[in-house]
């Protein structure tokens, strides 16, 4: 299943990716991949750097994208847990997150997650659980 | 060691945390508090709770002021790895991290945080390895 | 809710146990304690220091009987992710787990868990989320 | 860098891996892999499947080698944090592990492993961080 470009424009029209920067580009099944441009305000303490926080929050919101992508409508996800690994410092101007489900059953879903910067470096990687709960994510 | 309340003062009021509601609260002695009263941007999908992203940056925050309280001056640090469970949906209108250091090493911190709500409720619990590295935190 | 010192020893005696020398002490109201006197076998590479594996799989099981103590027959639990931070090399004779549930729901269970050695210094800390099944463990 | 047969020929039968029934097979250029023949002594509490410790522990070392294939002679390696997330019941009679490192700075490698059963299934992930040391692993 591919989820829409309109869902994703529409969805994704949000403020809290538009306070951080984040813009998700496509999620079908079971993958997803999205892009930060953060705002300036979340580069702190290290200026030019988004927060780690930041980071996870793209990686958090791609990984959730990508399970969305193997629902049907009613239901929606919550991560239970995500481990994250800082390879590298993040620097740069964009950040490419790429996320996809690894495993699934009933009510969870089990993913990883890279981020990369401009040069393909990898700044980041995670993995995840996540669990499928009844309600629309629409 | 204890940072200053005017240390703590003004390093808190950064665009970051200004952006996300997150307010220092103390750190000393390898042990940090904070509160996150969430801007309503960052409450997002769902209305009134703070995404887990931004849970996520309140706990890797709180442990870096908890790292930093063992530090004197001329090191900072920075996060390797965090690993984060949701133990139950983070509805309210204030959070509170707490932060400790469990072990330290020459060049590494490990810590445990957790984040309640107002009742007392554990919403999120958290381990990670920070790195200490050479650089001025102010 | 206390597991019985009968049925701790019956379900102890088994050839995972005794093949690493896992001794479970007690469990009861959601904590469970343990201790591992290791086999010579399972000290590599290092001599006189279990494999991290092992120390891992005194935690695991740790943390199941945590879980265990709080369910009723005819359930069991199943470990879903584990996080393990080894602070210390782990030198010694014997070693000494607790573990204890933060958080429970009907089908999931949150822990963390730390071991230590006989000098109270912490070797590893860990957390975790167990998935409750229906199944007996006895 | 590849390990040569009679390096792992040599370190590979140790008290430990046999004990427990792993295999290593190849390390090289910073990927290693490795098989999980179960002792049965070590499949508890569910007859004919290995211990999630015994899965952890061949993970680990699998990482391990994929470290240590990257690393010249008076060095080794410990970890300091492995995540793992089990997606499926192990059944079967032998198990797979692949782990290949994801970055490498001078003092830490950060690595993923996945293990898989027979029919190629995904049993479990994980992804960790290794600490280089001035040792010899030989």
């Amino acid at each position: 299943m591919e989820i829409s470009q309109q869902t994703i424009n529409q969805l994704g029209d949000n403020s809290l990716y538009t306070a951080l920067g984040i813009q998700i580009e496509k999620a079908a099944d079971g993958k997803a991949s999205a892009r930060l441009k953060p705002a300036s305000e979340v580069c702190w303490p290290f200026v030019g750097q988004p927060h780690g926080g930041i980071l996870f929050t793209l990686m958090d919101t791609t990984m959730a994208w990508a399970v969305l992508s193997q629902l049907g409508s009613g239901h929606n996800c919550t991560t239970i847990s995500l481990n994250i690994h800082y390879t590298q410092p993040a620097k740069g101007n964009v950040f490419f997150c790429s996320a996809w489900v690894t495993h699934r059953t009933a009510r969870s879903s089990f993913l990883r997650a890279d981020i990369h910067d401009e040069e393909g470096r990898l700044l980041a990687m995670g993995q995840a659980t996540f669990r499928i709960i009844p309600a629309d994510f629409l």
